[in-house]
C-alpha cells in the first residue's frame, strides 16, 4: 500500500478500505505523506465521492487521531447542538443556557466565521474577558460544576482533521459531503457527548443552498452518529433569510441577552425552542420534542435560562459588567440609518449577500488572520413577510469604515426584496429526520 | 483571480481561460502557488479534462516558460520524432543517425527511463562517456556540425513542465491525455523543430494501453504541434509485443549496431523506416513517405547510417573502441537460458510484464535515483509469430543480481503465450494521422 495507489484508486473511482483511509490519513496527520499528495486526494475525493463505509472509517480515523473526551464525570446525558453555520445564527448562546438550566449537560465546541457565515466563538468573545481557549481538563471541570461549557477546538481533538481542513480550505475541497460530514461528526464525537441534535440549513445564506443535498447531508450525519453509538437527529432548517433581527458579534449578544428576557424574534426563538426542546427531550428530561419545547420556554419565562447564561459568562470570565449595562460597550464610529423608498411587504432579505456585507464592514474574516471588529454589523427592522411604510426604518449600519458605508447600503439594499401584494414569513423547520426516517 | 477560484472553476467543469492558466503555472513555476494547490488543480484536470483552447494554452505557458531554442544557424527543415514510450523500443537511436545521413537534420531531446518503459537517454549512456547534458549552445553548435544531435532536456527548457511533471509522478495525475500533450509538446516546439513525426504506442506495454485513446493523444497532439506552426504527423503502433529482440540499455545498442548494419529484426526495422522515412519526406529530402523509406533503406545499404552514427558517438565523447569491438563490454555476472517447454508457434509475449521483469533486473528504475545496471536485460531468440520447438531456446536473462533470476524466468516464460497453431505476427502500423484527417 503506498499514498500514490490509494489516490489512484480513488481517482479511478474505486472505493477504499478502511486500512487505506487510515494509512493515508495517519501518514498525512505524522508529516509522512506531503500535503501535495493529501490534496490530490481530497480532489478526487470531492469528484468521486465516498461510500458509508468510507466515510465511517475517516470519521473514525479523524476521530482516533487525537484524544476523546471522557465526561462520565459529569452526571445525566450529554447532549450538543451543531448548526452548519448561517447568518445570523446566535442559537447555540441562547439554546446552551436554556437546556443546561432544564439539567441537561450540554458540553459545546464551537467554530469562529467562516466565509458570509458567522461564528458562535467570535461572537462569545465580543464580551470583554470571555475565554473559549480552556483545555479540555478545564472543559471538563466547568461542565461538570454549572453543567454547560462553550469552547473551541482544541488541538488534542481531532488533529487530523485540523490539519486537514486547513488544507481544503485552501484547494477548493471544503464542499465535498463526506469531507463535511466526517469533519463534524469526528469533533462532536470527541466532545464525549451521549447525543447529538444538528441543525442542517440550507438556502442562500447556508453552505449547502441545495435542499436534496443538505437532507444528504443530514443522512450521512445521522448514520455516523448512531454508527458511533450517539442518539443523533437533525432538522433541515431554512437560511434564506438571516436568522434575528442582528449580524455583527457584539450587536448578537445584545439580541441574545433579549431573547433570554423573553424579547426574541419569532423566527429565531422558533428554531432555537424547537432545537432546546429536541435536546431536553434527548437529555431525558422530556417525554417528547413538544413537552420539551415546553419546558425551553418556560426556562426563558422563570429566568432560569438568564441566571445560567450568566453563569456562564463568569465562569468562562467574560466582563458581568458589560453584560448587564451593555449600552457601557465601546460605540461604531459610524452609524448609518436605511429607510424604505417604498411601501409594500418584504418579501426576502438574502442571507448570503447580508452576510458578505458584514465581512466588509469588519465582522468576519476575509482571511484567516484578520481581525474581527465586534462592534461592527447590521440591525434589521423589518424581517421576510413584514409591512413596511415608505420611509420606514429598514436597517441600521454600524462601522468604524466611513468609506465602506455607502458601497455597504448600495449592496443591503439591494438584498431586501419588497412586493406591492402580501407575502408570508419563510417556513423555517422544513423537515426532522433520525434514524427510523433515514 | 485566485488560485482558489481558478481550482474551483476546474473542480466544476467550467473552462479555463489563457489568462488563468498562464496566472495559474507562472504562479507555480516561480514558487508563488505552492504544491498543494498544483496537484489539487492537477487531480481536477486529470478528471474534468481540458478542451482544445485550455490544452493549447497549457502549451503555450509550459513553453514560454523557458528558452526556445533558435536553430536559423542550421540549414535545412529540422525534423524530430517522438515516441510515447514502449518496451525495447530503440528507433531513435537508428533512425536518428538515418535521417541525419539523408540530409535532414535532427536536433532530438530525449527522456529516460520511466516505470516499465525504456529511455532513450539510458541507452545512450550505456555506451561509455557519451554525453546527453550538453547545453542549448553545444546543442546548436554539435546539429549545425554533424546535422543530429541527441540530448536530454535542460534546465532551461520548459522548467514549468519540468516542475510539475515531478509532482504528477507523485500524485497519479500522469495519465491525463492533455497533460501529456502539453508536456510533450511544449519540449518539443522548444528544440526549435520545424516539423514532427510522432510514434503513438498503444497495447499492454504502452502508457495509453487503449487503441481510441492512443488517437485521441494523437490528435492532440497533431493540433498542438500545427497551431504553433509546426507541420505535425502521427503513427498510432502497436506495443502488446516488445519492439526488436531485446530489453535492456547495452543489449539494445548491440541491436541497434546490428540494425544499423543491416542485420535488424524485421519488426523493428519496419517501424524505423516508416517513421525515418515519413522524417525525410516532412525535410523535404524526399517526395512522398515511400520515397523517404527507399531513402531510409539506402542510407543502411550504403553505411552513411552507420558512418552518422560513428560521427554522433565520437561528437558526444561515446567509446567508439567498445563500438568497433563490443564484446570487449563488462559481461553480467549471471546468465541464464530458457528454453521453450512445448512446440507451438508464439500468440504474442506481454511487453509490459518483460517491461517490468527489466526494471527488477536493473535495467530501469523503480525510483527516480535508483542506478541503472546498463549490462542488465532480456534478449529473446523467437517473436510472435514465429514458430518454436519443444527444448529451443526463447530468451536469454542478463543480470548482476543472481537471486532475481528465478522469478524473472518465471514471470517471462508466463509472458510468452504459445498456441499449437500459427499464428500471424502483429501487425504494427495501426493508423496514420495528419492534419487532413483528423
Amino acid at each position: 500500500m503506498t499514498a500514490y495507489e490509494i489516490i489512484a484508486k480513488k481517482r479511478d473511482g474505486t472505493d477504499l478500505s478502511p486500512a487505506e483511509i487510515k494509512y493515508f490519513i495517519d501518514g498525512y496527520t505524522t508529516g509522512i505523506i506531503p500535503d501535495y499528495q493529501m490534496s490530490a486526494l481530497l480532489m478526487a475525493i470531492f469528484l468521486k465521492g465516498m461510500n458509508e463505509s468510507e466515510y465511517k472509517a475517516l470519521t473514525h480515523t479523524f476521530l482516533h487521531s487525537g484524544q476523546i473526551i471522557n465526561l462520565n464525570r459529569v452526571s445525566g446525558i450529554k447532549v450538543d447542538k451543531h448548526s452548519t453555520g448561517g447568518v445570523g445564527d446566535k442559537v447555540s448562546i441562547i439554546l446552551a443556557p436554556i437546556v443546561a438550566a432544564a439539567g441537561v449537560p450540554v458540553p459545546m465546541i464551537s467554530g469562529r466565521s467562516l466565509g458570509h457565515s458567522g461564528g458562535t466563538l467570535d461572537k462569545l468573545e465580543s464580551i470583554f474577558g470571555f475565554r473559549v481557549d480552556y483545555t479540555v481538563n478545564e472543559f471538563i471541570q466547568k461542565t461538570e460544576k454549572i453543567n454547560v461549557c462553550l469552547i473551541g477546538q482544541t488541538a488534542e481533538l481531532a488533529p487530523a482533521d485540523k490539519k486537514i481542513y486547513a488544507l481544503r480550505d485552501v484547494t477548493a475541497t471544503i464542499q465535498s459531503i463526506p469531507l463535511i460530514a466526517a469533519s463534524i461528526m469526528s469533533k462532536k464525537i470527541a466532545e464525549g457527548i451521549d447525543a447529538l441534535v444538528l441543525d442542517v440549513k440550507t438556502g442562500v445564506g447556508a453552505f449547502m443552498t441545495d435542499y436534496e443535498q443538505a437532507q444528504r447531508l443530514a443522512n450521512i450525519l445521522i448514520r455516523i452518529g448512531e454508527d458511533s453509538g450517539k442518539k443523533t437527529v437533525a432538522y433541515i432548517t431554512d437560511m434564506n433569510n438571516p436568522l434575528g433581527n442582528t449580524v455583527g458579534n457584539w450587536l448578537e449578544i445584545l439580541e441574545c441577552i433579549d431573547c433570554l428576557h423573553g424579547n426574541g424574534p419569532d423566527d429565531l426563538m422558533e428554531i432555537t425552542h424547537q432545537l432546546a426542546g429536541t435536546m431536553i427531550f434527548l437529555g431525558n428530561m422530556a417525554d417528547s420534542i413538544e413537552a420539551g419545547i415546553k419546558i425551553s420556554k418556560n426556562m426563558i419565562q422563570n429566568g432560569n435560562a438568564w441566571d445560567k447564561f450568566i453563569q456562564i459568562v463568569q465562569e468562562q470570565e467574560g466582563d458581568l459588567g458589560i453584560i448587564r449595562n451593555p449600552e457601557s460597550y465601546p460605540q461604531s464610529k459610524c452609524k448609518s440609518d436605511y429607510h424604505s423608498p417604498m411601501s409594500g411587504w418584504v418579501e426576502s432579505i438574502n442571507a448570503y449577500e447580508v452576510g458578505m456585507t458584514a465581512v466588509q464592514l469588519g465582522a468576519g474574516r476575509q482571511k484567516n488572520t484578520d481581525l474581527v471588529d465586534y462592534k461592527a454589523g447590521i440591525r434589521f427592522y423589518k424581517k421576510a413577510g413584514q409591512k413596511v411604510e415608505e420611509g420606514s426604518l429598514l436597517f441600521t449600519i454600524f462601522t468604524d469604515n466611513e468609506d465602506i458605508i455607502e458601497t455597504a447600503t448600495e449592496r443591503l439594499s439591494c438584498s431586501i426584496r419588497i412586493v406591492p401584494q402580501p407575502t408570508p414569513p419563510p417556513k423555517l423547520i422544513l423537515n426532522y429526520i433520525d434514524e427510523a426516517n433515514l
